[in-house]
């Protein structure tokens, strides 16, 4: 397993990817000029585009790209941005991906009633392609993204997030929508039920992964990079991973010591001294063990399939996402 | 066409109301804590239901209300309180139904997850029961209702709204769901393409009716009857059609000195003197002769039913609409 770029792993489908973003930039439009404008600063943001390559990867494997799989890319890019549209009002995030966000450049409101424009739109897509299996797994999803986050926030507030359920938060959050990219994916292609069910195993582990290694680059990530700050979870009395070890292999006084300091809030927080103490606690070391065993179950997934390239960018893939820097 | 009460109306279908506020609690329930905590808190706003009231007198006249108008009933009061919990975030409201609203409890965060999770689970109603044309009708107008938002900030933005661009404002914010209602409501019960035309085109131009009567209880309501504080729509420089056509009749210099006036924002400017403006210059006068054209098409939209009482309800519907103090 080798640490491929991203862009080694698009190589692949590169004209794929191509058309994907001819019709991402199509479904966008509206002719209420506000909506032009918000997403047309949304197309400059430029996107890793994870999901949809997951999506015509997750096709390519099971026979080859469809029509389908470009209305699922499409829908699950639109969905994504909605959710990060969200988000950022959620979180009070002042930047995405280097570039201020929705919210900061144009107040909440307009950035609450434009992810709700993109959720609609992305749907739409699956509704007047007549995918409903698209929508029977997608609506699920939505409901998973939003419950998982509002379980984190629940959980925040008290300070009390024990590892079954920090798992049970990323698996709604993230994993979900990656989980069901390869399900949209496999079921654009085939209709092999265990194809299917592999590769929708595949995305939630990868979904798991991924966010284990999302939580671990607040901690130790290379800032600014995409335009994230460092500490931001520890700002926001989020308990992740990392923190989650360290707090229960440290003695009672000292975990203690810093659950108060975190509560003190985002501006008294001293996020040096409680990456000191993860670091100290093998938070960061434990947290990327399971981001790796997490990892290997993706790849496991895989194994029913033949080895061919399509398989190998999925297994690139695996290893893009736990090992990236940012 | 007398003046009813709402319970007048509602006594027709009074067992199959109960019926779906039975279902409606039902999907609300989550094995998420808060999101049960901020559901219930939901539940205890008394909502006047008109929404799930089309549709299942829309039924009813078109043969008899069924498992289908139950689902779809429920679907659309799920996705209005997605957007009533979201459009308080999008106009910073405190209060909402003389309940403190969602975003003033919990803040922001949480009522923006909490409408895409109403949002989720009420496509998701339609998803599992395999009512695909609900769907198609209901993205449609999900993706209507933000562009309609989006358009009046646009517009509000410039204090430069004109009467036309007003009512498309309103059909896309208000009337398309009223639409959606009956037309979700005709198809649970028939497939007579021209009953499903009919009631589509009653709750659109009803749909007109109820906003306009809404934007002219921002001038002349009896306050705080429903938690909603006069001038609102003045402080937050929306014009609304009272204003848009005062504003036209009156002499240049006035309207400029009117728009100078709102332009200073919601803490400096002196609504009772709009207010007085837009009566002088006949603004409420016109929007009530406009509410009142729009009611008689809705009802001109009946005459192909035949005189029994669910059509008399829905006569009724519109003479509560339009007459409504609040």
């Amino acid at each position: 397993m080798t640490n491929k770029s991203l862009s080694d792993l698009t190589k692949l489908i590169e004209d794929e990817l191509k058309e994907f973003n001819r019709l991402f930039k199509q479904s966008l439009k509206s002719n209420v000029a506000l909506v032009d404008l918000v997403a047309r600063y949304l197309l400059r943001q430029k996107s890793k585009k994870i999901r949809p390559l997951l999506v015509l990867l997750s096709s390519k494997i099971c026979g080859g790209i469809t029509e389908r799989s470009y209305r699922g890319a499409t829908m699950v890019e639109l969905l994504h941005t909605a959710t990060l549209v969200h988000d950022d009002v959620v979180d009070n995030a002042e930047t995405r991906r280097t570039f201020p966000s929705i919210n900061a450049v144009w107040k909440n409101k307009i950035a609450v009633l434009m992810g709700d424009y993109l959720l609609a739109r992305g749907l739409m897509l699956s509704v007047n392609g007549g995918d409903f299996d698209f929508l029977q797994v997608i609506t699920n999803t939505v409901k998973r993204m939003s419950e998982g986050e509002l379980l984190q926030i629940g959980k925040t507030r008290r300070l009390n997030n024990d590892e079954a359920t920090y798992y049970r938060i990323i698996s709604d959050k993230t994993a979900s929508l990656l989980s069901t990219c390869c399900e949209i994916g496999a079921r654009a292609a085939t209709s092999d039920g265990a194809r299917v069910e592999a590769l929708r195993d595949y995305g939630e582990n990868l979904g798991v992964a991924f966010q284990i290694r999302d939580d671990i680059l607040d901690y130790v990530g290379i800032k600014n990079l995409m335009g994230k700050p460092l500490g931001g979870d520890i700002k926001e009395k989020k308990l992740t991973l990392p923190l989650i070890y360290a707090l229960r292999m440290a003695p009672k006084s000292e975990a203690k010591k810093i659950i108060s300091l975190i509560r003190r809030g985002a501006k008294k927080v001293d996020v040096a001294e409680v990456v000191k103490f993860t670091e100290d606690y093998g938070g960061i070391q434990y947290a990327d063990k399971m981001a790796h065993e997490y990892a290997d179950r993706a790849l496991k997934c895989l194994i029913i399939f033949e080895e061919n390239e399509p398989r190998n960018a999925l297994e690139n893939l695996v290893s893009f996402i736990v090992e990236r820097k940012n």
